[in-house]
């Protein structure tokens, strides 16, 4: 006491120094023990991410490995070990619809939509109520009708399938299961390639691909043939979609393609129990991994009612395609096709067009394969018209891949557009 | 330092409980930064699986929620809100081969097979080799085998799939493709239903199910017919196979049957194509969540040159066996099928059965459907000999699946087994 005393301040300054390291120790035994089994994961998931890639690329966990660590994976037409090299004469790939300019908005989002699965997550070929659906993610996926508007879901069946791929095959097995005769699938041009390509490489008794569904309403149609047709839907559309089945699909909602995750909702019972056979004859079942990473997703669209997501996407789109349009405003040998600004039932707005694809027109007559005429004299590659049952003056580019892809066919098209007005130039001179 | 000098000890203290609670400061800001985005999801991927269901159940991150907590999910025929009430008069059902009785060697195991996938994993639809198959993947299924030594991989491709049983339609489908004629699809009885089923739901024009193969063997068949032959191999082969097609699948390597892996290795390149067509136009790939799964598990297994889930699925299902035997060995009425100790070229020793199912027979000529024997006198669901194209004085009882469902099984032919000697006792006295 008398020796304390002599330093009261110096004791105190000891005890409460003491006292810290005592907090110290036990916040780390408790912290140690709340993140046992995952904190090796998620450091290692951390980790991967942040290796520097020039932000044209980046380290997957999944990724070839170097020097024990994971390579970067370099956008298109950039290269080198840290993708800092653009590569010349390389290709505008404007082909596949892959939705990646969503992946910003996932890199910026908070951790909310980190999937963290446990290793005995879901062995079982069943979820508890024996079914291959999680009651969870159709809940989810009923209130995002709901804020969206866009489909009925009330007194609906759900059932998912890996993206919206296998249900299109799904439902024409589905439908066509206990017709009389083959039924005749069709779409109306210009259709989505993939309608035929399955249709016809799954050679079944039941149904054949018939081409366009122009037939059904030119009077030529006998009222009692069976028919399927797809149908895309607007992307705007005016009021809830409410078919006897209807198609939706996570590649395009939240730009996760890889994961594989669709969804139809159902009006018959029939026919939806008909798909629950299909799926568990085509592969038992949507992998449980797959689902658990849906909802978390889904979840995530949810929070605010979906705007944080529709915002970015919207502003991206809408960006992309202003752009665009001016560019080829410029030009009298390309054409883009006009679509009016329309009132937009989730915002209640009025609001301009945003499409993922671009349909171009090449004008002149000699142009007659417009695909040819962009590979060859701008090195794009679009996707040809014919793929589409359509005419080949027209050629489809995808605006939905990353911004790196899409800033080098805007500037191949700026390019090619430029060549034109020197044409003109050197022909008035 | 005339100060200090008084009391060297004390501030020698003072000065290593400062310098600790540096470190300790230092080390909560670093680890803060390092596990940022992932903190949360970890936190509540560990959560739920810490919430008690008395060890006959268990919560899952995508679980139904009440009370704002997941759920029990219980195991079959265990029920109230923990888990804990054994129900009466539930049947003991050993029909689906849900290979469960591996949960808990992922329960006790190391963190390494956690998966923590980022927001932003791999949203496109391919691979960056444009593929929709991931390399590293691939890789380590090569490595599997080469210490496995059950199939040959060196100069083959490698197909992934959603789990085996799409893998079986995507090779009928590619073997028949170029096919002159329709192909017989066959199997030697007793089959795996889904051999028939698929094929039939599936009602291609270029193939057809054909039964049993026996016809293959007994000269009735014309060598120029188009014949597609699913064949079981041996659960213990004497050397690694090498078959023109061989499918494989993570159900029955790690458990994880509700991922939906699976992987067949082929010879022929047009085939391999094929399949890869078919993946295509089925599904677009694997789902990129599954694969990274399967990633990691199998990673796990290869651990220990696989001794690690070798030791824990043999120990476990020879012990199951041994105990059918003991309980079975009493009985007249029914009989197990014998299956000889023989070599196995993993473990390079003689070893005792330990079979996946157990092949029951009514050995009574009264006893004509042994399935409903089982179902009416004793609660057991099997699954019925004539699903298999065998017959009806047999019956499948699935071991693989949790333990409290084997031990209920278990319990139950006890019971049927001691009725049997009771009714013997009453006859003879």
């Amino acid at each position: 006491m008398a020796e304390s005393d002599r330093n009261p301040f110096r004791f105190v300054c000891f005890i409460v120094s003491v006292a810290l390291n005592i907090i110290f120790i036990a916040n780390l035994c408790i912290s140690r023990k709340a993140l046992s089994w995952s904190a090796r994961a998620a450091a290692e998931a951390e980790a991967v991410p942040s290796i520097s890639c020039s932000g044209h690329g980046r380290a997957f966990l999944d990724g070839m490995i170097e020097y024990g660590k994971p390579v970067c994976e370099c956008n298109a037409c950039y290269g080198g070990p840290d993708c800092s090299q653009l590569l010349p004469n390389c290709v505008a790939d404007a082909d596949s619809g892959d939705p990646l300019f969503l992946e910003p908005f996932w890199m910026k989002h908070s951790g909310r939509s980190t999937v963290v699965i446990p290793r005995w997550h879901r062995m079982s070929y069943d979820y508890s109520d024996n079914s291959y659906i999680s009651q969870e993610l159709e809940k989810n996926i009923r209130k995002l009708h709901a804020i969206t508007k866009n489909a009925v879901t009330d007194g609906r069946y759900i059932v998912f399938g890996a993206g919206a791929t296998q249900l299109l095959n799904a439902a024409v097995y589905a439908l066509s299961m206990n017709m009389s005769s083959p039924a005749k699938v069709v779409a109306e041009k210009p259709f989505y390639p993939v309608y035929k390509e399955q249709t016809e490489f799954f050679k079944a008794k039941q149904f054949e691909f018939h081409g366009d569904a122009s037939f059904l309403r030119n009077g030529t149609s006998k009222t009692t043939e069976n028919v399927i047709e797809f149908v895309a839907s607007p992307n705007n559309p005016d009021a809830p979609a409410d078919e006897d089945l209807m198609i939706f699909t996570m590649s395009k909602l939240t730009g996760h393609a890889g994961s594989r995750f669709g969804w139809a909702i159902v009006k018959d019972k029939n026919v939806y129990e008909n798909m629950l056979q299909y799926k568990s004859l085509a592969d038992s079942g949507t992998s449980k991994d797959t689902q658990l990473r849906a909802l978390k997703l889904i979840k995530v669209v949810l929070e605010n009612g979906g705007r944080g997501i529709y915002n970015f996407a919207y502003k991206t789109m809408r960006g992309r395609w202003t752009k665009l349009n001016h560019v080829l405003s410029l030009s009298k040998r390309f054409k883009l096709q006009e679509i009016p600004s329309s009132f937009c039932n989730y915002s209640r707005t009025v609001r301009g067009a945003s499409p993922a694809f671009a349909w171009l027109k090449c004008t002149k007559e000699e142009d007659s394969n417009c695909y040819k005429v962009l590979h060859q004299e701008a090195n794009i590659l679009g996707r040809e018209g014919s793929s589409f049952d359509a005419e080949n003056h027209y050629v489809r580019l995808s605006l939905v891949k990353r911004a790196d892809e899409f800033n080098l066919l805007l500037d191949r098209l700026e390019e090619l557009v430029s060549k034109e007005e020197q044409n003109q130039t050197t022909r008035s001179s």
